[in-house]
């Protein structure tokens, strides 16, 4: 196995990345349901993202690669394509440091979407809606503008952000036998993969993905990154196909890892929302539905396990039920 | 104005509960949110009941009342007629205590929440679905088996544990100027407005119902609680009439009261979920929308303002938007 210091991100980054974003993130809640845990047999702790800073985990990441760049360097503003929950926070981290955000959206982005980057001020740039628009129209911005381009999930920073959710809940839950999370981009896995590696060296880390969107686990079994498939699931932040980087680390620490279907998806975000009561995306639900649907494979009976809720930005006229 | 040790319910009942069902219900989170803050132009602290045992604040006051009892005297178990919150919490306050619950329920009553007594250990005895058959059954259970009766909202004891969850808001929320909550049968109003005025004597204690179920509202402005009409509101909770118990304390201590119409209900309810990202049903949500629409008659700009959210159990399947 690789040594947790030969990895591009090691656990001073997370610590590094922590002491930066805190004035402009929450430390977020973790919550525990006697009734959640009957149903898995097993302890379940949920660290929750969606109440974070824009009502995501990519509040951390986004923040912690604005705060890292030089003054000079950023004075002319940062810039992505995504049109999640990142372009949200890009906005918001480049309020906070006072430069402007540069977002390549695609034209048909929803509406909601649309006004929540106005809201934070990012400055929108539509394009048209295809991979390589955004990321043509992306390049053009940084060379136009001088903007720094911050990436979703491919970036040494914004994984390291990531990282400090788990290494909150490391803190706030003593004991913690397995660790899971989501896998899209492969950034917050990684992140997640490296605090809890470094924390606790004996933990079961744990992968989870949808099954109609599957490549991260693939290429995982297959030992290359797989970037083929257009993946098509309800879990609409898991759709992105996997990084570079993101693959390296998952490669070295991973122990394992499980997907889950479509409707185990549906089914635990609504126990998520009925039992818990909060509202969470879909995505933060495939950690659950994937856990519940491999449960016998896993073997994680009495194990206490912490779980990533990845973020509560959803569209309440079209809930999946 | 009557002085607060002349009143049915005293500081040192609620110091009391909260001692007693310490064991056997959580202390719930307070949340916050500069978004909504901006909305009202105040600033607002929610107590999140929704998270409380049970999904709502009634776990507070049942399991004082049942706790309270001397060994003989709840030997033979407890019963109420509540198809609501009230019975789910007694049937868990029962089962803490180790004695049966008794729940007159209406043959009617939508199948969650049937389940939801029964997941408890609660034993349903049906009946006609019509207030006079539900008394009976409940005497008749009262009677023949023994079991003491826990009203909903006209008990001392159940007045004196809802305060509880005031006064951990007021230890956690430094510098109120104001506190709100729903009337329903004014067992919760009336807990809410001891526990205030007790720990904070300057303190505005303003309760809030439903325009269309307003009974408390004219029984306040009249001085004489009235009975009439068969209120028909969206927020469930808040459907029963006023108890003489609670009457008498929101007569003596509270300082304003404000209706919300049906719409800014569901509104209000809307952007609890969106932005709070938490499941509230719609009886907590009339706080908020009272607050926003007599925002300019209550003048509470700038003020610190602590709301209690009631309870989380709502039916996903029908939400009102």
């Amino acid at each position: 196995m690789t040594p947790l210091d030969a990895l591009p991100v090691r656990y001073a980054d997370i610590q590094a990345a922590a002491a930066r974003i805190r004035p402009y993130v929450h430390r977020t809640p973790v919550l525990h349901s006697t009734q959640l845990d009957a149903l898995l047999g097993a302890e379940l702790h949920f660290k929750c993202e969606n109440f974070q800073r824009i009502g995501a985990f990519k509040a951390r990441g986004a923040h912690n690669a604005v705060f890292a760049l030089d003054d000079e360097d950023v004075r002319r503003g940062v810039a992505t394509h995504s049109s999640g929950n990142h372009a949200a926070a890009l906005s918001l981290a480049a309020r906070n440091r006072g430069v402007p955000a540069w977002i390549v959206m695609p034209s048909n982005a929803p509406q909601a979407k649309i006004e929540s980057v106005r809201r934070l001020g990012g400055r929108i740039q539509f394009c048209e809606p295809t991979l390589q628009a955004r990321e043509a129209m992306a390049a053009e911005l940084v060379a136009r503008e001088g903007a720094r381009l911050v990436h979703p999930h491919d970036d040494l920073l914004v994984i390291a952000g990531q990282g400090t959710a788990t290494a909150e809940l490391i803190e706030d839950v003593p004991g913690l036998d397995a660790i899971v999370a989501p896998v899209g981009g492969g950034g917050l896995m990684a992140g997640t993969a490296v605090a809890a590696r470094a924390l606790r060296p004996d933990i079961r880390i744990i992968a989870t993905e949808p099954a109609a969107a599957d490549d991260a686990y693939r290429s995982w079994r297959q030992g290359r990154r797989l970037r083929d498939g257009s993946p098509d699931t309800i879990a609409d932040g898991l759709r992105t196909t996997l990084g570079a980087h993101g693959f390296t680390i998952m490669q070295a620490l991973l122990d394992d890892f499980a997907t889950a279907s479509e409707s185990a998806i549906v089914e635990a975000m609504r126990r998520i929302w009925q039992i818990l009561k909060i509202v969470v995306e879909p995505s933060s639900a495939v950690a659950l539905a994937a856990l519940l649907e491999n449960r016998e494979r896993l073997n994680l009976q009495g194990a206490r396990i912490g779980v990533i809720l990845t973020g509560g930005n959803v569209d309440l006229d079209r809930l999946p039920w």
